[in-house]
């Protein structure tokens, strides 16, 4: 439960000595999580446990079918999930969560349980992805007139690479951090997936009295696509920041839903391209 | 069809002059992809327009729901899918593909349409995915003794970069690439997605008479996960090389395969960590 990385062996060729040497690295660990709600399974994701209850928070809140931390009665991990361990008792894998929701939210639909919001009822463009994306939103991230200071911005990056515990001993994980508009980190969180980042750091949000995220910004290590953009904008925050490049569906979506969208956000330099009323440079 | 950038307008921010300018930006496209199998939606990714009818081949394939291109009777982009377009006349979205499964071949079961086997079906741990990967592949890579040498693999990720047309304009594409042991390289593809990169990587594969890819080594532009270790299996390529790091999981399977997995192939060095036993020096 909770391993974040693990240790393996490895032989490293180096052609330049040249070299072969074999020693122990440390490994991203991905793990499969189940999560079931009122005792149905609903999906499955591969990522890097630890923040288990933050991820199926995030996840629910990101797919529509909970709009607050009250409307989860229980989220625990399944008892029943077991496997044999060394010892020669069945352990818990930590690998499933049952979540209850509570008295009156619907259950998700039986479509819900193949067609998720993100890669399947989304409609045969790109256009109607956004128009459903609107239609599902419970907060509107337009109205959010918190202005980021592009200098505070700029910084975001390297306080959620300082951050990143994980990254510098495998290479391996994308991180997604919560800020303030005064630069103030909330939380950090690294998967395997980026998507599980985000899910985690949403989560945290919920959990924490934070959703909406008015006069938040989501800062992720790597691109920014359409999933993550619907993400910020189904957790009510105004700002996304990307290291790397968005998309055209991103870029159009945020635009849409009038949050702020960066990109390339390095050194002394960033790209805006949604939102930039929102962006100060004095 | 096939639009695979866009042209934006972004507003770059530089702190360092100062200056503000705004200026057309290249942006990677994402758009939804429905896949219909015998009239019945399956599932619909995110994924950079082109090469869509290589991206359901290998999904299939990679899925374990087709053996053999023959599986296939016809695959084409529906008719029916349409918007209205800036003419005032429909046009076709090229966001739907129908597949009709040939004579014989078994649709998905009900199960599969929310199932899948890389995010769903696979268990509660990692070694049940792995148990199910294995129980699903038609082929043995284990027992494909092609020797690949560190000198020749070390320099597949220039290759593959070198052929990467999109990813100079966006900076927002994975890409991945399939080689024969000698360096040749057969096909690259790139996606905003790596795992679709992947599926049009393999789906070609199949089209091609090169599946299983006896012989052959996968080159991915990122990260190696349990997803893309899966699809190089089901295809029977005995060799995965990634630029950047392995999971966990990603090393056990390869490993229970006997497939090589390599990580950090940059310059002159490479980390072998499955299936070294392939990987020559001299």
């Amino acid at each position: 439960m909770g391993r974040v990385t693990v240790r393996r062996k490895v032989t490293t060729i180096d052609l330049s000595t040249p070299s072969t040497t074999t020693r122990p690295d440390t490994l991203t660990v991905e793990e499969p999580l189940e999560l079931r709600v009122n005792g149905t399974p609903l999906t499955v994701t591969m990522r890097t446990p630890g923040h288990d209850i933050e991820l199926v928070h995030g996840f629910l809140m990101s797919e529509g079918l909970i709009r607050s931390a009250d409307d989860i009665a229980l989220a625990r991990y399944c008892e029943g999930a077991v496997v044999s361990g060394e010892s020669g008792f069945d352990e818990n894998t930590y690998n499933v969560i049952d979540v209850t929701l509570a008295p009156g939210v619907a259950a998700p639909a039986a479509s819900a349980t193949r067609a998720f919001f993100t890669n399947s009822s989304c409609g045969v463009c790109g256009k109607a992805s956004i128009e459903q994306l609107r239609a599902q939103s419970a907060f509107d991230v337009r109205s959010d007139a918190t202005e980021f200071a592009a200098k505070v911005l700029a910084e975001l990056p390297d306080a959620l690479r300082t951050e990143q515990k994980s990254f510098d001993k495998t290479g391996g994980l994308h991180a997604a951090g919560l800020f303030t508009a005064d630069g103030e980190l909330l939380v950090v969180r690294e998967d395997v997936g980026r998507h599980n980042a985000v899910d985690k750091v949403v989560g945290w949000a919920l959990l924490s009295g934070r959703v909406p995220g008015v006069g938040c910004a989501l800062v992720v290590s790597g691109r920014a696509s359409f999933e993550l953009t619907q993400k910020a904008i189904m957790a009510g925050i105004p700002c996304l920041a990307a290291v790397s490049a968005p998309s055209s569906l991103a870029v159009e979506c945020a635009e849409d839903a009038g949050m702020s969208l960066l990109g390339f956000v390095r050194g002394s330099r960033l790209n805006v391209y949604a939102g930039a009323h929102r962006i100060t440079t004095t």
